[in-house]
């Protein structure tokens, strides 16, 4: 997640304004205690003009989440070329996220779990899903053709990474107990003897 | 997760009805939605007995937790002996268990997006994940030592394998894009091709 200087840039829009607002508001408070009273703290303008955009907190959160997607319609950034550097990279940006995002990776966790009952947040999520999967479909399909991989089948593989990143993401923001380090040291042993060749 | 005659056999105490109403009110309703005039309308007796015994839902919610916990000590009850048969065990308990909660798989992700910001849910939580992590590293512990396991590192591959365990629940209960099929193959692949010998 980069800083927000560049994600919202110099706001162009008054909803632009009201989803940095929120974005700040989100990251101090998380989910739960998030008010709508809260948001128009963060906001230059008046709280009152926050009321007038948006019915409700989950309202204003789905279209933070939705702004948010945009920024990543092509996937994590990764710069490498070759197929394992970027599974690699891949595997470094997940690790390293929740220690830079400043409060979102845990908010993140609980807006995931609106997903359980929520429409708008299901359908956001499932969104993000395909897209994260088509991601790592599309490096282990590269890897395969280009031979620098097993001939494993690049949608199931991708599923399972996807699904260890899910891990990775509620557990950083949850518990202390599970050791990154250890996991990502299987991670990778996961890679390097059954993806890589 | 056994039905909750199971859980909650004949109910001996005020506690004990209490909880097991929450039980009910939390899988109908989910924790979002939940107050403690729900949990009352699920008990036989007065709401106001509720109200006697705690401050609030999340209180009342850490206790059921840990009342859970408490049927679970020995971790997920597994019949086989052999490691390799434990482990595929395991494996299965983890995929069926979201099917056969009615909606207490999805209140669980609630629950446990609370420890982001509420300390009592985290503790419960970082017991639970020792207490899984502990028995998975006891079963590849045992693999490795009677040799029918590669000399893999044991808590290595339990935080592993716990990680993708937290990713399966996380994305059963709030994604429909995310193929579990696919996922239980990739695992069952990491686990015979680099776990078991």
């Amino acid at each position: 997640m980069p800083d927000t200087d560049d994600i919202f840039g110099e706001p162009t829009s008054t909803r632009e304004e009201i989803l940095e607002a929120t974005f700040h508001a989100l990251c101090e408070h998380g989910y739960s205690n998030l008010t709508l009273d809260k948001i128009g703290g963060e906001f230059e303008k008046s709280t009152s003009l926050v009321y007038h955009h948006y019915d409700g907190k989950d309202e204003l959160l789905v279209d933070l989440l939705e702004y948010l997607l945009q920024t990543y319609e092509d996937g994590i950034p990764l710069s490498a070329d070759d197929p394992a550097d970027r599974i690699d990279e891949l595997i470094d940006q997940i690790f390293l996220m929740d220690d830079t995002t400043g409060g979102f990776g845990q908010a993140l966790v609980e807006l995931r779990a609106q997903a359980t009952h929520d429409e708008a947040y299901r359908d956001h999520f499932e969104l993000t899903d395909d897209l994260i999967q088509d991601q790592i479909a599309e490096i282990v399909r590269a890897g395969v053709a280009d031979g620098s991989f097993e001939p494993v089948d690049p949608d199931q593989t991708a599923a399972f990474l996807h699904l260890v990143f899910m891990g990775v993401h509620t557990a950083q923001n949850t518990s202390s107990t599970v050791s990154m380090e250890h996991a990502r040291t299987e991670l990778e042993r996961f890679v390097d003897e059954t993806v890589k060749r």
